[in-house]
């Protein structure tokens, strides 16, 4: 009670010292909280451990240790979720290795760890080591053939069962709140909501484990949303074992931002990006302290799993990519049971996967692959061109060249791949399983990308002479380059997606390491988004958010109608008259009555009913809490016993009960605006100060109250009434 | 005053449709304007042209216009800053050139151009093409020798002091504005103050002009600041052209926030920086839809300058570097005469620049230089080592040698600049020209880290045996890099004089192109932010706006103290009373002695000075207006006439004049808190929402008013009581 009796302005010294009650200050599940209420809260106690730090040596240390506590806090984050995504994706490489074959020397190897000893010299020959077996080299001693390859083929499928099945199974037993990316609920909870056990441990545990299996198994999905999600949760954690942040929910936020950062920054291995993105998508409220420290715990993040795992990426694509998941079908009959649901589309996935080369490995290589451009000593299938054998160019300058065999097989496969992969990434998320969008939207646009890009190069190749291409595509010289096509194609199927601007080019370029493609990068992240706005103005997480009915305030939505704050403000006309408390005359029993009659989350306290003067504001919580332990500890305290607000007890009839002093839990300082205020004034007001409700005046006299409930309300009447009005600004 | 009516919320149709008087709805020079205001007033704008575009095609192209016209404004100033950064850029090459010699083929070449098509194959020789006669040559015809370098020495003495002259009597005569860097001021005015002409076509004109002759004189300064307040004139000046920006102060922000990022785009090539460097440092108001903009603009701006000067760069740092001036000398003797003082200070430093090959060349090839390690192929002094004949390694790969005679030599001339740079950059500042302190910190930081990283190397190369040497550093093996101690020494440097933090990092790593050296740069920023704000919180941005007095709230300053807005409010105990209008008792009299009375920018509204129960504000100028107008156009409004601001005129004795109302003119929704209001939330209200002032009231009786005037005092105050209480945090 210390902290919300300095924080409803009290001025008295009483009041203050008095012992508080347990449990306030505290929120309950699925409530929002009052962020001007938790700043109050954590300056008093900075100020009380400052004016402590001058009474000895030890305060002192103790005030410094304070102090450093929130860069102790995003140095654990960072090394923690690096670890995590570390230990994820050496698990993963194993998991998805042991799909095809195992090593023979030590099980727990990956097919590249197994055959890095190796005395082959080529990629090649060290790719088919003999001590890495295929299923069907160690189960039947056959390594080519129809046999073999269907053995190999039923091994593939069993694999993707078991890990789906067992990933669905943990989940659904020990942390439901492990499906899914996260990304929207954690938007929500970062705007102030609480959602209790959403970022705990056991979700942290369940969901680390069941990420691998689902990424091993072959679906299609990514593990970027869900690593941010992990990351919130070792932010969680650390934040809970500092009593600055965790006694404090506003200031347990400025640490969950900084972790999305660093969840961002071990997912693609893209710090600035990772800042970014929590400033952009994810963050509420972000005060420049929380972006330097964010900045520190991502590059942290980063490093840290660098140091675990070096070998794990591609030069190109420094550590892999993906993201978050869609609107859940809540209508479908599959969808009542989630395991089978889950193991029907492993089962159609790993069929369909298997015989096609592009779907067969996973997605960030697919990708990587896509990106790249054909070097000389490039063995894909997609550098198969025609070389002239006159041609005098250095061999590492790849001029244009028509394509050859493997290229049109390559379209052909990437054709099927693309089809495929745009189903089946539709019928996998809103499984209950941890899962992510980013890769999936990543590898259609490359696949798309890639395959326009080698149309436009053979187009090119074949006719020099089209006015198009005469001014830059001299013969034999190298004009278009398909892996450009592809990572513009990708970036514009996030951007689509994910509605992401600048944090989706800044990632990208971090991921590629090159700032001469931002160009094309920024154009197609402009443009995806003009065209997926025309369409709806809601990204992926707001969809979800939306869906879900989180009481989320969105900072992008701008609010442009004339509405004031009389029409929105409850009482409507014909409701009964608002629920207030008057601050000398009523009952406990009166007050009893009215919270069990009423669910509202507080009650204005006015001078008498009659001049209807505002003086303050009084949770319900902190009433219920503040009568029941007067009723328990203070004597003489019965249900006439007459409640005041005052400083002074009123004047009663000699032979009254004594009446019960409930200054304490009085909000002095409430906010009003009166009757005439703009809504648009007001929604600003709640989404800035972060309010939870804002009472409402006319010359001094209380009229009505507006709830961040009522706001949320109002804007979507708003916006179904004339869809278009916010669409330009 | 149609946008204003609807801002103060009437209903009232007739008040609405009533002809505005001129001149209302705008600010006075040095004024703060109201952010909530203007934001309405947007968007009543936006509303009217979004229901007018349904009426015909016409209007709905021009409201399509409208809507796209934020993009069009930033595409225009991306090119004109860029395009100016580039001029700047040709012009400060040909300028400094000509201080040592002349182009015999065309006068307007600098060295560079004018030797670039000499038949020369090195670069030693090119750089002594026949064309290019240095002064000596032209005049006396010796190119060598102590008369040669006399001469030379004179006309680079000359050249410097007619540049700065031409300088410092530009910005005297016409643009008094164009002085020092101008972030400051940007910074304040981006806040919401109105500084008229600052970012007028003449600043932009005459600052343009001046910062190339100040930089081509040789002063110790940077044109990067002065290039984002040249940049901001440009948005200011399109902002001009477009009715939705240049009738609305708060939209004009939007664009100048903008316009920021792109100069220091231009000014760095780091146009990620940039944006980071607008929200971080220069931005007040910065919604997520100017961070995408900003984005744009400073893209536009970047690669217009790459196709104007494309080679003016070296690779190592992209374009050249530097920034901002601290505080004036408002006390010096010679600060009255500043014409006499940047020709003293002008003199001086081309005296000693001129014999030390460290400090004639420019800042910017000079942190080049530093910055850049010893390839084999290098010809500076700076990488005269001893080579080892026997060596088998290849020549890119160079390990660690001893020095030679040269990078002593280099070593003494280095600590010469060092105490040179320091004290003539320390007297520079401040002075009545364009001038930026980036470069100019950061050579310094370079000069000091070079010598740092040269002494580690030679001891690391002498003792390999030492134990912070012999885990990494094996002989003939390259452990020490100086030129990364220089790049770490130079942001270090730049991060205790400007404490930019994240912008700062990812600055240098725009500028250098290496994410691997982001650990280092962000250790030294971190470092040097911690260890300055041990000296004093404020970076030199804010120790200016400090100095100059300017009512700027600054988003970083934490208030942290136990006052309540009762104790700010004004009037305090013992005051005459708060100046009010009562709501239909005034005469138009009594109105005009109070405004001629008093200075206050506004009166709030009360039912009756009995009651004080409030119902709005009323601003002075709007006041003034409108009984300038009644009086001037509307019949029978005489001294004694009664003015009412309710909707229905008083009810009036039978012979009493016509009563004015005055409700158009009464904002019916001012911001009110409560006496007991906790003062962190007050300034919380007031650097959100960015208000100009705030009735305080207690059970809806008027008490007070805090303005951001009282705010400002009230937390330089509580600063200065306590100045550790805002350390930590």
């Amino acid at each position: 009670m210390v902290n919300a009796g300095a924080m409803s302005g009290s001025g008295n010294l009483m009041d203050f010292l008095d012992e508080p009650f347990p449990d306030v200050g505290t929120y309950e599940d699925f409530h929002t909280i009052d962020w001007l209420r938790e700043k109050s809260r954590d300056t008093d106690r900075h100020r009380k451990i400052t004016s402590k730090s001058k009474e000895s040596i030890w305060e002192f240390i103790k005030s410094l240790l304070d102090a450093w506590s929130g860069w102790v806090v995003m140095l654990l984050i960072g090394l923690l979720a690096g670890t995590l995504a570390g230990v994820i994706d050496l698990a993963v490489d194993w998991m998805t290795d042991l799909k095809e074959g195992v090593c023979l020397s030590a099980f727990w190897y990956s097919h590249e760890q197994c055959c890095w000893t190796s005395n082959e010299t080529t990629f090649e020959d060290r790719d088919k080591c003999p001590l890495w077996q295929k299923w069907s080299e160690l189960l039947v001693n056959q390594s080519e053939g129809a046999s073999a390859y269907i053995l190999n083929y039923l091994m593939y499928i069993l694999w993707a069962l078991l890990f789906a099945f067992l990933a669905v199974s943990l989940v659904r037993v020990f942390a439901p709140y492990a499906c899914g990316s996260g990304i929207p609920e954690i938007k929500t909870i970062l705007s102030g909501f609480i959602i209790r056990g959403y970022l705990g441990k056991w979700t942290l545990l369940i969901k680390t484990v069941t990420l691998v299996l689902v990424v091993s198994s072959g679906l299609s999905l990514g593990k970027e949303g869900p690593l941010v999600h992990v990351a919130c949760c070792c932010g969680n954690f650390f934040s809970s074992l500092f009593s600055k942040y965790s006694k404090n929910e506003g200031k347990r936020r400025e640490v969950l931002s900084a972790a999305a950062a660093a969840g961002v920054s071990v997912a693609f291995g893209a710090p600035i990006g990772g800042v970014l993105f929590s400033l952009e998508e994810v963050s509420y409220y972000f005060p420049l302290k929380t972006l330097w420290r964010s900045f520190f715990a991502a590059l942290v993040a980063a490093f840290t799993l660098r140091s675990i795992n070096p070998f794990g990426n591609s030069r190109l694509v420094l550590f892999y990519v993906e993201y978050h998941t869609p609107w859940r079908r809540k209508t479908t009959k599959l969808g009542k049971y989630p395991v089978l649901e889950v193991i029907v589309v492993t089962a159609i996935t790993a069929i369909i996967a298997y015989p096609n080369p592009y779907t067969r490995r996973s997605t960030s290589e697919l990708i990587s692959e896509l990106f790249n451009d054909c070097g000389a000593l490039e063995s894909s299938q997609l550098c198969d061109y025609i070389n002239d054998p006159n041609m005098t160019r250095p061999v590492d300058d790849i001029p244009d060249r028509p394509a050859g065999v493997g290229v049109y097989t390559a379209m052909w496969q990437l054709a099927l791949a693309l089809i495929f992969k745009i189903v089946i990434t539709i019928f996998t998320f809103g499984m209950k399983i941890p899962s992510g969008l980013f890769i999936p939207s990543m590898a259609v646009g490359a696949m798309a990308g890639r395959m326009v890009g080698i149309g436009v190069e053979q187009l090119a190749y074949h006719h020099h002479d089209w006015i198009v291409f005469r001014n830059w595509c001299r013969p034999g010289a190298d004009c278009v380059t398909p892996g450009l096509y592809a990572m513009v194609g990708a970036a514009a199927c996030l951007g689509g997606v994910t509605r992401m601007t600048v944090s989706l080019v800044v990632i990208m370029f971090e991921l590629t390491g090159g700032l001469e493609y931002i160009v094309p990068l920024m154009a197609a992240a402009v443009t995806s988004k003009w065209v997926a706005d025309a369409f709806g103005k809601e990204g992926i997480y707001e969809a979800h958010i939306h869906l879900n009915g989180y009481p989320f305030l969105d900072v992008k939505d701008e609010f442009t109608h004339r509405t004031l704050a009389t029409d929105v403000m409850r009482p409507r006309r014909g409701e009964p008259p608002l629920s207030v408390l008057t601050q000398d005359s009523m009952t406990v029993e009166d007050v009893e009555t009215l919270i069990k009659e009423t669910d509202y989350n507080g009650f204005p306290v006015v001078v008498s009913r009659d001049s209807e003067r505002l003086i303050g504001f009084a949770q319900r919580r902190e009433l219920i809490l503040a009568i029941k332990n007067a009723r328990q500890r203070q004597e003489g305290i019965v249900s006439n016993s007459i409640m005041y607000f005052t400083e002074e007890p009123p004047e009663l009839p000699a032979n009254s009960p004594h009446p019960l002093k409930l200054r304490r839990v009085l909000n002095l300082s409430p906010f009003t605006v009166t009757d005439h205020t703009p809504m648009e004034t007001v929604v600003d007001i709640f989404r800035k100060l972060g309010l939870r409700q804002c009472l409402v005046t006319r010359s001094g006299r209380l009229l009505g109250i507006i709830t961040k409930k009522d706001v949320l309300r109002h804007m979507a009447q708003m916006a179904n009434q004339d869809p278009e009005s916010i669409m330009f600004n």
